[in-house]
Formats: structure tokens, sequence, C-alpha cells
């Protein structure tokens, strides 16, 4: 039986409550929907679910969707729900390709302070991940070339951030992250750390490549139906907690990739891109004896206060 | 790289070719997203495409919704996703309860020709199910009162379809569809039959009962944060297809159920509605002798020819 509730008054959507759900098709159908979101838990859930419901219906008339291509629709997501495990998520995935998480990231993080900029979270973050010192080489036997990567954690008034937690993900030069090889019994290029008393951090990994999305899913397919590119420029994930500091996950991005510009997933930043250089074999900015090749690349973050807008 | 093919003359929301992916936020992300779709495998992917990203992103902009929120509807669509099996289609169920089915079926079968009118396939459709004659008990043991269907199968020339195939399921006087129990090795309540020659159906089965959607899973929860009944009023579900018809699927609803007009899935057509009619104990129409009292009742069924609009 219909709620009696009255009326939420802050919503922005209402109707008028229908007399009954039946024979109901077209935008009669749409305002009884409407008004069954209309006496939610809370004014922000009613909102959230009539604009839902307000697209959604949108979407269905304006294209005239048969229920062939909504049954295909369901495949789909079903298809994204079978794949999702602790490992990989998809529905993450789909959202990045939909420029959806950015759109979400721009209005929860809109950067007013000069914190460092946010980016996309990816498929491929997982919440156990092994401590490393400061310093450590995270890599783990990773294929790729060695890479030093340091830099210092600090507020947004220039002040170190001693103890910051930094959470490292990255793909491997084959373009790879530990979890997309079935036969891996531990991380590899994944890990976190704590910024020193000076809030400087620092570790050893490989050099990021870039890399496709993987194409062996539901993803994937709608990528090829779309003639889309699935590349990612080389990046470094990385997700820094401190006490009193707003979570920041964001991307460290290597300049002069080809694709900073094609990015499959809307997540570059010009501000997140710094230049991995080049050294010959010798000695390593942390004293260590390279006897090959190696990268650093610095870069320094800035972390907004928690009570930031 | 992007694709390099002409715009797309057909696609209704074309937007400038962005000279790159980097920095963007709010309607030029979305401009971006729009570009990206605009090269697809064909003009009706890339309509569809292109309204759904509008849509999306337009819905995440009003709403400002927040990473978390975001986070949030995730972890719902995971649990969809997850809870949906061979036999429990959750998100069928989620697009019922948010009228999406109903508003895709008004699309494909605005029924102008004078056919039974469609409804929703619902979550518990078994495309395996046993096989019976015309005439013989469905039920198999299945709680309920003994109940008599039967009618005619026409063209909407009223000629009678021999050798219609009538699939049929439904929920017993527990609410529950045998699929829902956990410990049943064979099929209740569900089969198939052909029409005679004269187009008619028969079969004993139970009389069907008003129940609650699932509430053990994401749905149900979604249904408890907006507060909203769950109940569909008692039917029998029918899928009826015929070499030169277009398949039908449909319910037949039980006049005097006290949630017609408020059925948690907006399914409800007064033309699927019909008295479900109570006996005492004596001969039924087959020439049965029923030592318990029991109901009949009758619907007959006019389908569509394959080339309807």
């Amino acid at each position: 039986m219909p709620p009696t509730d009255p009326v939420n008054p802050t919503s922005p959507t209402q109707s008028t409550e229908p007399e009954s759900t039946r024979n109901l098709s077209g935008a009669a159908l749409t305002d009884a929907v409407l008004a069954s979101f209309a006496h939610g838990d809370s004014p922000r859930f009613t909102a959230i679910a009539q604009s839902l419901i307000q697209h959604l219906h949108a979407f269905l008339v304006e294209t005239r969707l048969t229920e062939e291509e909504w049954a295909a629709a369901i495949t789909f997501l079903t298809r994204v729900g079978h794949i999702t495990t602790e490992q990989r998520q998809e529905f993450i995935l789909l959202s990045d390709v939909l420029g959806a998480s950015m759109q979400v990231i721009g209005t929860t993080y809109p950067c007013v302070n000069g914190e460092t900029e946010s980016t996309v979270f990816g498929p491929f973050f997982v919440a156990e991940s092994p401590h490393f010192a400061n310093g450590d080489d995270i890599a783990r036997g990773a294929p790729g070339e060695a890479c030093h990567m340091w830099g210092v954690v600090r507020s947004v008034e220039g002040e170190p951030i001693a103890g910051a937690r930094l959470e490292i993900w990255q793909a491997d030069e084959d373009g790879f992250y530990d979890v997309q090889y079935a036969d891996l019994a531990a991380a590899r290029g994944r890990g976190h750390l704590f910024a020193d008393d000076d809030g400087r951090y620092a570790f050893w990994t490989i050099r990021p490549a870039a890399y496709p999305i993987p194409s062996d899913g539901p993803v994937g397919d709608l990528l090829k139906a779309a003639r889309r590119s699935p590349m990612r420029p080389a990046h470094v994930h990385f997700k820094i907690t401190a006490p009193g500091y707003r979570p920041l996950i964001t991307h460290v991005f290597a300049q002069d990739d080809p694709y900073l510009d094609t990015d499959a997933v809307f997540g570059v930043k010009s501000s997140l891109i710094t230049p991995f250089e080049r050294h010959e074999p010798g000695v390593a900015p942390d004293g260590r004896q390279m006897a090959t090749s190696f990268y650093t690349a610095r870069y320094d973050f800035t972390l907004a206060p928690t009570d930031a807008a």
C-alpha cells in the first residue's frame, strides 16, 4: 500500500501521488516510480533516487530502447558483476571508462586550497598490502627497469606531515598489476610505507609502463564496440592518509608518455605529471650501487586538512 | 589515440572532438566522453551510448554525488551481481522495481492490434522446465489450494493457434518460487505444455498467492531504504511462443487481490486480471473428482503476428 507520509518538501522532483500503479506507461509510469521514492529514509536518498529515476526513464524513452537491447544490457551488467572479485573491480573500471569516476572526483575534491589533485582509484587496489620500511624496494621481482621514487608529503601550509601513510600500487613493464597474474603467491609492485619525520618518503620500484585496461571482460568488449583505445599512460598509484588530513587518491604520471592526452579513463591532470629521468649505471641518490641503468622520479604531495570544503 | 573516422552524421548528440582528454571536469568532461563514443560499431550503438553518457553525467552533476556515495552505488551493484545466478536474476528485479522493465515493455510492445498485453519477465524464469501433457498437474506437490487453469490461444484474427507452447511458472501459497527453496531437487509450480488442435490449453496447479519480492538481497535493501512495499499481487507467469507469432511474456493476475493497485514492479494491466473462482468439493471441469474445495480460472491469450509493429 502506498505510504502516507507527507511529501518531502526538499526533494527537487516531486510528483503527485498516483491513485494506482496499474495500466501505466511513458510519463505516467515515470511519475508513479518517482512517487514511490518520495518517502525514503532521508531527503538525500530521495533526491538521489528521484534524479536517477528521471534520467533512467528519460534514457529509455529517448532511445526507445527495446526489450532485446535491455536484456543485452542486463546480461552485460551480470557479466560485470560475475567477473568482479576482491582483486578486480569491473564496476569501477566501467565507471572509469564512462568518465563517471572523474566527474564524481571533480565534485568531491574541487582542489581550491592548493592540495594535490585527485584522480581515479582504479579497479586494482587491494586493501591488505605488504608493509615496507621507507627506502625499501617494493618491486619484489616485478619485471621492469629499476626506479627510485621519492618526495615529501606536506600540508597546504607547507609543513611536512611526519608519519603519513603511503599506499602504492602499479603495473609492471608488461602492463600488468600483480593481481592480474593467476599464479603469483605474493604482492609485487604494491605495498605501503610511512613518511619520515621530515615528511619524506622514498622507495625503489620499477619504471611504470603504459598499458591497455583489461580487455578480457565486459568493459573490454564495450571499448571494442566503441572502437575506443584501451590505453592508459604510465603511472604509479598513491593513496595517502594522515590523521587530520583528507585522504588523497591519485596517480603520478610519467612525462613524455604518448597516451597522456588520450587516457582511456580521462584521468590525467597536468599537475600530476613528473619526469622519470634515466641514469647510467653508478651510485643512486640513496647511495645504492647500480650495475644497470636506472630511473629516478620525484613527486611532492600536498594534503588538504580534513575540514576542507 | 583518438579514432579518425568522420563523425557519424546520424548521432543525435555529437560533440566537437576534444584536443585532449587531460584536465577535464564538468561539461567539458562529459563532451570528451560523448566524443569517445562517437565512432562506435553502429549508429544505434552510438546513439544508445551517447544518451546513456548524457544522462549518467547529468545525474552525477545534478546530485553533486560524492565519491563516498558513488562507492556505495558500486558496492550495491557488486552485491546485485554476486547474488545473481541461473536461478535468480537480481538485475532484472532491480530493473523491475525501478519501473525500467515496464517502460521498455511499453516501447517494445505497444499493443495496437488487440494482442494480449505484456508485463515484466521477472527474475525467476528458468530456461529448462519440465514438459507436461495438456491437462496435467504442474504443481507437483507445491503447497497451496488446487486450481484448474484453462483457456484458448488465438491469433488477432481469432484463429486458434494449435501447438502453441506455454511456459508457466508461479509462486506457491507461501509466496515462494521453487528456485527460492535451497533443498528442492525438482521443479514445482513450473513447466511447459502445448495447446491442442483447437488452441486450447489446460493444467492443474495451485492458486497463486500475493508475495513480497525477495528482501534478502540488495534490491530488498533498496525498497527498505525507500520505505516501499515489496508486495506483488497474486499472478501466474506465462511465456507463449508459436511459429509466426511474436513471443508473449505476461502474467494472469487474480481478481480482488488487495495489491493490484500497488504492485512493487508496476506490472499490472487491467486486461490481465481474471477471477479465480472457488468451488466446493465435487467434479471439476475436466471430470476430476475433487475431495477438497478448489479454484478455476480461465484466460484466453491473443498473439500478435511476428511482423507486427
